[in-house]
């Protein structure tokens, strides 16, 4: 008796850790779904006087395109850090306090893309190009902390091999970090040339998952979505 | 044993498999619910003098009809886009990276039809027509890359009768692409007859349909939301 | 085999149609959380000088309470919404496209309330009155329109006692619009007297719930949330 | 044959009762996701001239402090109410209409939030202050509220344990809003001291959690995400 009521709080803890997963995953996915489509529909016309001719809308129009090349810049950064946060979490079996914490200070960092990236179109220079690595800087920091996190706590972790992958986030993490902090220094001297500068995240990464990939290339394969 | 862990390995992938699908429809959910409601929210009362009389009211809320119009004839088109998505992700099994990209930037492009939608209300004319003929283009031409990428793709397909749904979806999106891509064209004589000419779009799609039941008459019936 | 496969498809089917309901249901939440969010966000103190001292902000919070008011019983009318919308699609186990389009028109209604509210709170009087009411009436009479649809299709009904229920939510629909048209009518005499007209509403629903109730006391309790 | 059918419809209306709290508790979390993003998406740069200098641009910025600080403090406040109202919902099996309203009413205090916040950020002084405590003291009241009154109805409590639960919930809610009640005395005295006031929750709460952890010391621990 006593041991079947043990069989059944334990079925419902998992079910419970389960449904908390399921929830924190669910409640960033609303919150990064409504910073990338408020940022794009942020994206407005100036108020026109009413009868204008063709050619004022359309210059108007055409007026707007460092607002849009940096909204579709921002897109799919966000894009792609909502992709590897998903993915990620496929590694989470359980939540705790921190990880819930991290995650909020993380979604934070990320609701702060759209003011940089409005600041970077409207006056671009040092100052806005500091601020965007400031924030993008800020939020692979917390990502790093927070898979490091959930890779030292096997408690929390989906599977045996999720330990590696966590620590694989976390490098990746740092490696982006990383670049970025660099990029604010590059920013005194240039700020075009730490704009280009940022392109080396995608290769810090690449580097990381490569290295990553020939050290366990024994092991068996990682799920990915 | 070995055995064994195999199967719950494969069971546990066909699980993230099922999860990460629920997931980018529930993205994509929540990504459309918000651009549907912000851009009917949108449409708001001009500032008027605090002690206005009734008719001035009354003149301010009926000046707002071509806005009115635009609104809900863009809420039925996103609503149909959005039908249309579900619908057809129901003979989606499992996400691949190159699924997750194409799907946003097809949110991306859904997400600029607020903006063709106020800009067409307060500027109609040419300039206006072809801006919201190429977000419809766009988002129509971006809809036959991601379904034609499933339909080639048997391993992320729900059953062996998804390719040919899913070559019916690319079909009719490409119908409809072309029908905004050669309005453009017929803007530059006439933006009242460019937007008459999206009407084919429902005829183009409903031959595509047509064509595809008689040619598919002898198979099962498809599931249908 | 064929038998085996016809099992299988029906419940593949049965599942694609709960995720159908589930969607649906997920969708209109997504879009109701919105509406009921922006509208109390809205509220906004109007912008004063830097350093105004405490009495003037004191003064400029208070002289908001018109707008207030409206937002709440806003709030407290799209909260009731809800939760008849939710408590009715219990009794729905499987969409049709004229049901999707039905409630998108059902949400485009409800979407309508903020301005309707917004007007009310800035320009009281007959029009404000006749605009709110219009909204009101009309998602109410789609809201008829909605469940004649199901109760009159056996086929997308939860069970057999749904069809009653359906009735019901008919008639309350039915009579909720009728006291709001009416109400039109009276606003032209008083747009006071048309306000509280209004609560009439509470009155025709639970009369409509009595008679239902009385009517079918013998009959088994029907799942309620 | 009537035995069958009453279990068929018990297992269905406990499938409805689990929907019924799943949905509750999405609609609360995409009211809070949209809560908690729009107010860190309002902090805005003012409008400045178009060829501003970077010295301008930087004073701008940092102009904004006392609106981060403010927008920080409140996300974190907010994001403490989210993970408690997820942990006491993991105790909650039925939804009843009391619950969906004092729910209602909770959000909608919530939604008060951000007015409370970017009031403090731009009149600092007695008024704001006051405001601020009153929105988290009605929100804790009605938290109260909602926690006594699942506390009191073992029909929609999850297990046997979850009244004590519930009854610890209305404690630390109790104290919170005592602490926010009799701050706002204090900010007539002094407006900085009330908010030096407000760090007494925190002990409050973990007072409560102490002396309710010491008394049932010896009993089964409890879920916890």
């Amino acid at each position: 008796m006593e041991l079947r009521e043990h069989a059944i709080d334990a079925a419902r803890e998992r079910e419970l850790d389960a449904r908390a997963v399921d929830r924190l995953v669910f409640f960033s996915d609303a919150v990064i779904a409504i910073i990338i489509t408020l940022m794009v529909l942020e994206v407005r016309l100036p108020v026109l006087p009413e009868h204008v001719g063709e050619a004022e809308v359309l210059r108007a129009i055409l007026a707007l395109w460092p607002k849009y090349l940096a909204v579709v810049l921002s897109y799919l950064v966000i894009g792609l850090f909502w992709t590897l946060h998903h993915r990620r979490f496929n590694w989470v079996r359980r939540v705790d306090a921190t990880l819930v914490w991290l995650n909020l200070l993380y979604l934070l960092a990320i609701a702060c893309v759209p003011f940089a990236t409005s600041l970077t179109a409207e006056h671009p220079g040092r100052t806005s190009t500091i601020v965007y690595a400031g924030v993008l800087g800020l939020a692979t920091m917390i990502s790093a902390l927070l898979w490091r996190h959930v890779g030292r706590r096997p408690e929390i972790m989906a599977s045996a091999t999720a330990s590696r992958e966590m620590h694989l986030a976390t490098l990746m993490s740092v490696a982006s970090a990383g670049v970025f902090v660099v990029s604010i220094g590059v920013a005194f001297s240039s700020s075009n040339l730490a704009q280009y500068f940022w392109v080396l995240v995608f290769f810090a990464n690449r580097a990381a998952r490569y290295a990553y990939d020939w050290r366990h290339a024994g092991d068996r394969a990682a799920p990915d979505a």
